[in-house]
């Protein structure tokens, strides 16, 4: 079956990519480019297609920063520090980021003639990201069956998992996870200190095994 | 109340741009450019906007182009001649366009405190367009509800309207159709036979005037 996959570079779509290799779907990959301060991502995800022979295609999607300001893309803007479920992580909220990643996918997705769209929130995303919630995903969802002549499954597996349980499903698959990008800061190396860092740490700790990423001491 | 409203130049946007003013709503108006061959109807709105004062933000969508090839952006797809409800009219379908144009609106209104967001689908548009459906909207207004934690109205007002209701409307209105743009064709004059232009001298017909702009011979 052929599917799209919404893959950041981040550890939750890296492993849902190996998941659905896994799994037999016949995935194509779509990358957003926003100016997120944390680029990185965006070749580990390209490293991480080649080495699976995944075709790939990245977005430039810089209108969002300009039309959506954030923390996250705006160099003015200083990445808030602390637990990824604080209130101050809401100035990462990039808003309605996830619509429109869903929407260009489906038009990818569409165009190529592939059923299914694959995006990777969790539950660990809910508390801040309102685009992350059950509900949001099923009214997306809805849309989505509606959105073409053809039929277009969303399909958000891990949506009820933690972190926590992807990293243990992602060692289990071979994830390489020293090809995946988590801290928001986006320099040479992790910080540690931000929300994405902490949730990736914690994540790691929970699945009791080792992040192979350096990090800032 | 503060409003953002999808401007693409065309009749029936440009009617509600009006009618929303009317209204009393503080409108900020948002145009797609995705390489459409009919790029007359950009300048139209800008035209309309500067003419009427209106905030008017116009973005770059070249990518909608990339990721979903349609007779309405490639040059080397002709558009097809005949009736607007036509099965033929659905090469004109850019896949998904509605969504990604609504998401990307949705954005800009929550990033700048906006409450309503505005579309002008209408009655003739559900026959081809499968994002111009009742039932379309109806999932997307949820999906709006959902997206952000403050709420995000999704207004439709025309979505039973037909063309000619909205082209007596805008009689009444004030409109300058003059300064609007509906051939798909984009050429010097308007073609008179493509869907568009046919639905469009339809619509002045029913509503008993005569249209402004030039047609080819």
């Amino acid at each position: 079956m052929k599917a799209v996959l919404i893959l950041s570079g981040g550890m939750d779509s890296t492993t849902l990519l190996y998941d659905l290799i896994d799994q037999g779907y016949e995935v194509s990959a779509i990358t957003f480019d926003y100016h997120q301060k944390h680029k990185k991502e965006i070749a580990c995800a390209q490293k991480t297609c080649a080495k699976l022979s995944i075709p790939h295609k990245i977005v430039n999607l810089s209108v969002l920063n300009d039309l959506a300001p954030s923390s996250l893309t705006r160099a003015d803007r200083d990445v808030p520090e602390g637990h990824y479920a604080e209130e101050s992580m809401k100035q990462t909220v990039v808003p309605n980021r996830n619509m429109v990643f869903l929407s260009l996918a489906a038009s990818y997705a569409i165009g190529i003639g592939a059923g299914h769209l694959f995006y990777a929130a969790h539950a660990g995303d809910h508390a801040i990201y309102p685009d992350c919630r059950p509900v949001f995903v099923s009214a997306m969802s809805t849309a989505f069956h509606l959105c073409d002549w053809n039929d277009l499954v969303l399909q958000v597996p891990y949506l009820m998992l933690s972190k926590g349980d992807i990293a243990k499903k992602g060692i289990g698959l071979g994830v390489d996870y020293a090809n995946t990008w988590s801290c928001y800061k986006g320099k040479e190396r992790s910080c540690g200190k931000c929300g994405a860092c902490t949730e990736r740490l914690e994540a790691f700790r929970e699945a009791g095994a080792a992040d192979p990423l350096e990090y800032e001491p």
